[in-house]
């Protein structure tokens, strides 16, 4: 196995609940590199289906890609929180739904080349609408859509947020 | 829809082909947060296949995740190359292999939350040998995978490489 022994940091920058470092490593040649890493908390994202045919998805800006996007509801597991209850909360923040049911469908990480995020994917049925309260400051818009309108959007490459297409491949 | 205008760049981590910024951000609201961003090249990943059942897979060292990793090959395309001649470069740098045909799947947007990365996915079929020097620093091994034991993988939770998962999708 080519090890990587990491020297040192050399720099980091802190976000609210994640971090980007910089750090000089061995290579099992004795090569000195350099290497960006983020650190991050665990995420989930769900696929919240309103019947076999309609899910819900959030309109959202994101800004490392200067764009808006519309993507399955996802976001981080807060410290100490377990995944299946951070599926819950970041539905009824992202959605204002309850759901009866959830499952688990796979973990994936999304960049291993330069993240140590793992993101695990959950399918929710059961839905109940308890709020008309969103997490405004993230969320643009809540839309309600059909899975064969969805599909024809990836397929026309309008969609190309990772976890959105990796998830829907499950449906 | 809700922008985000960057007030300034608050400081840049740079490695050899890529860079992470702490920005600080204006919300549509009038919030002042922080955003961590990578800026990314463009990038390919690779489904090469011998036949209809074997696809050739790499060993690699992920530093970011502190483990050795079985993905499809991959890497980023270099400044002014297209990226079908990544394809050709990466496949013979990590593999030793020349395609006689490529042909772009998709491409997707691995971490929105953070990255402006895009990667495009190929399958590569005709497959001849003309080396056997591979990027000895990079890649540890390079594996003739028979496709249902992979997918077996795959199902165990044993990869969990997004671009390996998404791109054996289409297969």
């Amino acid at each position: 196995m080519n090890m990587e022994k990491k020297l040192r940091t050399i720099a980091t920058l802190r976000a609210r609940s994640f971090s980007a470092s910089l750090d000089q490593v061995e290579l099992q040649n004795g090569q000195i590199k350099e290497r960006i890493r983020i650190d991050h908390p665990e995420a989930v994202a769900i696929i919240p289906l309103l019947s076999e045919s309609e899910i819900i998805m959030v309109r959202q800006f994101r800004y490392a890609i200067g764009k808006d996007t519309l993507e399955i509801p996802a976001g981080k597991v807060d410290a100490g929180e377990k995944p299946a209850d951070a599926v819950h909360r970041e539905l009824l923040e992202e959605t204002g739904y309850k759901a009866d049911h959830i499952e688990h469908l796979c973990s994936y990480q999304p960049a291993i080349g330069y993240s140590n995020e793992i993101i695990h994917i959950y399918v929710a049925r059961g839905m109940h609408k308890i709020s008309r309260l969103l997490d405004e400051a993230e969320i643009s818009s809540c839309e309600i859509m059909d899975l064969g309108a969805l599909r024809k959007l990836l397929a026309d490459g309008e969609i190309l947020d990772g976890k959105t297409m990796l998830a829907l491949g499950f449906l």
